[in-house]
């Protein structure tokens, strides 16, 4: 069933005008019409099934709260630098429904993209397009963060409860991701991954204190190494 | 380093001219010159570390055999119908780094795409060089085996030791992977992924005896399922 984020907040058996944003695609994707229902998520995370009453301007009534729980009960930060072509919007959007709380687009020494602060806003403007419509889709009630940063080593990572390196050249040796969750009763998890040419010695310098873990045996390439982490968590924590 | 897949094999302090299929790359994309190392599997899936000793024609030494074991303990089917785009791509490029062992592209009732038996063969070719490629690139020692088929219920699935059947109605009542693999011990594993419109009621009817499994508690797309899938499997084992 089609699901919508709106701003503001909706209440049992009241009829509600829809925001703006979501008029195109009820009227001319959905092609809805009267007593069509859909789910609403609103600001404060709660999820409800609503019923079209009228189609112009487009208003709906609230019929019943949904409680089932469909995020993950550990908030995941991804920090990933920019990936070439196609590659950040399919982790995005695959990370999202994969249930990722937040993204971080740090530069990586060998970031091989590199944008001004004025095509980063443009970007982000398309990243949270895309979050958005892959929370609705995946039925989702948060759609993740995400924010562009600076360097690895100028930031702070002490506000995780773990943070876990994924190291290409830690595959054969590293720990694996669910062994290290065992050890932790951790609410927050980072995991940081590298660009297409890798870490460099520096980078892997840093967070030779943190988690380094393997993902798996096999090399990952750089838009599949967040989609097998996350994968692993969640499944570790659901 | 690069790997590259040969017909036939090979052995230690031995010299060899590379196989046709790989000359372009070696001198073109690589720009190889004699002394560069690189890994060669063999058709028995031995990896060797190798020297180029000659670039006209391209020959290379054996100088060691890698012993690491890159590949999955289990081996895991995945069953897909022909996804829209460049989804199955996206599929087999990312299972196969996941550590797929073997694709097998059905008919689902509901399959959108549809091809003639000629347009079957050329997929094919396309598909097995992107396996190919992500074997090479991922550092496996095999590489997935793909074939087109026929629709579900005319298959035989008592091959398997384990089959699990992910309907995405089972978000939220399904049991999950993990819990389902340590109720077994499956050196063999099938599981069936559906369409872009999900699977028919008649679909599910067939799979009602088989091990129906939830994929988190979100709703994956059909091309996000089987990265998830193989993902959570990978882990338990590895």
């Amino acid at each position: 069933m089609q699901r919508y984020f709106i701003e503001g907040t909706v209440s049992l058996n009241e009829s509600f005008v829809m925001d703006d944003a979501h008029i195109h695609h009820i009227k001319n994707v959905m092609r809805a019409k009267a007593d069509d229902e859909f789910n609403v998520v609103d600001s404060t995370g709660n999820a409800y099934l609503v019923r079209l009453t009228d189609i112009d301007p487009v208003t709906y009534e609230v019929i019943e709260k949904i409680n089932a729980e469909v995020e993950l009960p550990v908030n995941i930060t991804l920090y990933s630098p920019l990936l070439k072509g196609d590659k950040m919007d399919v982790v995005i959007q695959k990370s999202t429904e994969l249930g990722a709380h937040e993204f971080i687009l740090y530069k990586a020494d060998r970031s091989v993209v590199k944008l001004n602060s004025k095509k980063e806003e443009s970007r982000l403007v398309r990243y949270e397009k895309i979050a958005r419509e892959a929370s609705e889709q995946s039925r989702r009630t948060k759609i993740p963060a995400i924010s562009f940063a600076g360097a690895l080593k100028a930031m702070d990572f002490t506000q995780y409860d773990l943070v876990l390196f994924a190291y290409e050249d830690n595959n054969l040796t590293g720990r694996s991701i669910k062994d290290v969750l065992k050890a932790h009763n951790a609410a927050s998890v980072a995991v940081v991954f590298g660009p297409e040419g890798g870490f460099t010695e520096a980078e892997a310098e840093f967070f030779r204190p943190y988690e380094n873990v393997a993902l798996g045996r096999r090399i990952l390439r750089a838009e599949t190494a967040p989609l097998y982490a996350l994968s692993v968590i969640g499944s570790y924590y659901e």
